[in-house]
């Protein structure tokens, strides 16, 4: 189900094309975030019109709210939300660990107290696998342990011990009819424990294969290096996906080490916050700098926000706290990824993606203003993707 | 400017035609209310879906933010906000009054306190009809002063005198080209001053006349009896506007009473409070008997919400705080108000407006739960049109 149209000669890239209950998915592909059963701010009318291709639900949100008894009766969460395309959903386990109160952890999952109203509740791979079957996504994800950074190397190989351990009852568990499952491989920055974690996932036969534990504290330059390491071990035939990933640059760099799929946050929280992507970096809306300025947010742009508005206009709107200042930046910033990643994909066919990462990744660091580490070319500082 | 293609037989309503400067406008109509240069949670792609024919903006909302300097230089509000139909401004006498920290009356207007800021400012028929006309806006208001209820007949007449001496100034104000100007008839309850009030207003040759002072605190009954006291005496030839109403019911009241436009903040922000109108009354969206119902708000609507949405998922939106909750609600309750009216149109056309009007009002103070008063067969509490 996932076929590969085009190998890139200057990367590990690919341009390929995932098949999924719901339709295809090109790739590479950055999938918006929708958390809670919405893409914030934006309705599935407006994510089509973006050629959204699949977007990202979470299932610790989900089973929180509105809870597996009014999706069930709903039909899945493709019916309850009214959105007609793929979805893929997390296991759970990066909030358990990020968002809720961490409990006792047991062979069979982790005890929490929900971040919502304290109740206690417990997941595992088994319930994980029971609440994505539920929801009926398109692609579920294993659970896994998330370890944090900076971490000893025998923390690290207990959490893969763990994580392994239940991928494996993953795999056992009954899925949706027709949804895909992808493994997960950990193993923090020590390239022995990923190099085992891509080995031993491979073997248990998952329809995909995803990088996690990239995004939770390391630097880019880190992160670039744990990707350089997996990147020719990935089995080739599956797609990639870089969990929880990232700025402009860092997709870029994905792309080059063999990612397919991304998901991230930032453009629809950055959005929110006031911030709207362009080629030279982010710029804050809100600004006083921006109050008489009645270009658009990004010259040629062909979003919704940069045909019909000003950034003048759009930054009284975020001062007024008016719904449409986040709608409009929501927009742009999506329509800004997503537009990103068409690119990408026609450079890969037109064998012109080695300038286009060019130019991203230099373009990106100095704009931003943050240091760059000369042997990885990469921010040092990573903070924007956890914003 | 005002052309009436036909006379309700049952009442006083009339359908008509009113040129402005962005296009006409079909009566009667409902304007959506659009505060501070967005109506709330909308955009204005959604407002010309919804077959909105013109938007009110609010004079005093807009001198504060963005303040007139950027309205100027972006060429005033329509490009602005990119709303190309037409736009009427209230003149800012209400919120000055209901919003801000009012300080002294002077014969020219009011020193008061910005709500936002507490600056010191000053407002009177010179200030609001040259911001109106920074706004250029296609119908400005008359800066009037609104009386609060109950008072006295002499506080009443007091304040209609500086009213009328204040309207007769901005009769002689510059205004934007094309800019028509509506006089605004007070006089609170009382029948002779309302009289008064129709008559100076009249003589100044205004292009439209507004019924101010209604929607301030006196219970439906009243305004009922005021409209009803009015209708007679208002010059037929002038388009006719309700300031501030109101309920779907009102609306039909006021249409039987010649009013051929109104605006109201309830659509939109019982919307964003989570209240969805419907033939039978308002509904609270959040409500628990609503978490497993997965029928559209109202059966046969057209809108965006109730084509592709449920209660149990617009439910889930709101429990969320999610922006899309607040919007399909939004687009909802609009879309209600804005078929009303065009089923209204639609009756008088074909003779048929005292069936629809009589439904209406049955239906709505049963569902609604509220007294009614047996005499005028109106609700006597009218809190839902201060919500």
């Amino acid at each position: 189900m996932f076929k590969i149209l085009k190998n890139d000669s200057s990367s590990f890239g690919r341009r390929g094309v995932l098949s999924t209950n719901h339709g295809d998915v090109q790739t590479p592909i950055f999938m918006p975030v929708g958390t809670v059963g919405t893409v914030k701010a934006m309705s599935p009318r407006e994510l089509h019109e973006l050629q959204t291709q699949i977007i990202l639900g979470n299932t610790y949100h989900l089973n929180l709210r509105p809870g597996m008894d009014i999706i069930r009766k709903a039909g899945g969460l493709h019916k309850f939300m009214g959105w007609d395309r793929p979805i893929l959903t997390d296991s759970g386990g990066f909030q358990v660990f990020s968002l809720a109160k961490l409990g006792k952890k047991t062979p069979d999952g982790f005890h929490f107290q929900s971040h919502l109203n304290g109740e206690h509740l417990f997941m595992g791979p088994v319930e994980s696998m029971a609440i994505q079957r539920t929801l009926g996504s398109d692609i579920a994800m294993t659970f896994d342990e998330c370890t944090s950074y900076p971490v000893t190397w025998e923390t690290a190989r207990d959490s893969l011990e763990s994580t392994l351990r239940w991928e494996a009852r993953c795999r056992e568990q009954p899925r949706a009819d027709g949804q895909l499952v992808f493994g997960i491989v950990q193993g923090n920055v020590f390239e022995d424990l990923r190099a085992k974690s891509i080995s031993e996932v491979h073997a248990m036969g998952f329809d995909g294969m995803a990088i996690g534990g990239v995004s939770v504290g390391e630097s880019e330059a880190e992160m670039v290096k744990v990707l350089k390491f997996c990147a020719p071990l990935l089995p080739k035939e599956l797609p990639h996906y870089l969990m929880g990933v990232g700025t402009p640059r860092q997709l870029i760099l994905g792309v080059m080490n063999g990612i397919d799929m991304f998901d991230c946050v930032l453009p629809t929280r950055m959005g929110r916050n006031g911030s709207a992507y362009t080629p030279e970096g982010t710029i804050p809306v809100k600004a006083a700098r921006y109050k008489e300025d009645f270009t658009p947010i990004m010259e040629g742009c062909q979003c919704y926000a940069c045909q019909n508005f000003t950034k003048a206009y759009i930054r009284h709107l975020l001062n007024a706290d008016e719904i449409l200042g986040a709608r409009l930046l929501t927009i742009h910033n999506l329509h800004f990824f997503l537009d990103l990643m068409r690119r990408v994909r026609e450079s890969i066919e037109q064998g012109t993606f080695a300038e286009l990462a060019a130019d991203v990744i230099a373009r990106y660091p100095e704009a931003m203003g943050k240091p760059i580490d000369p042997e990885t070319n990469t921010i040092i500082d990573n903070r924007n993707a956890k914003n």
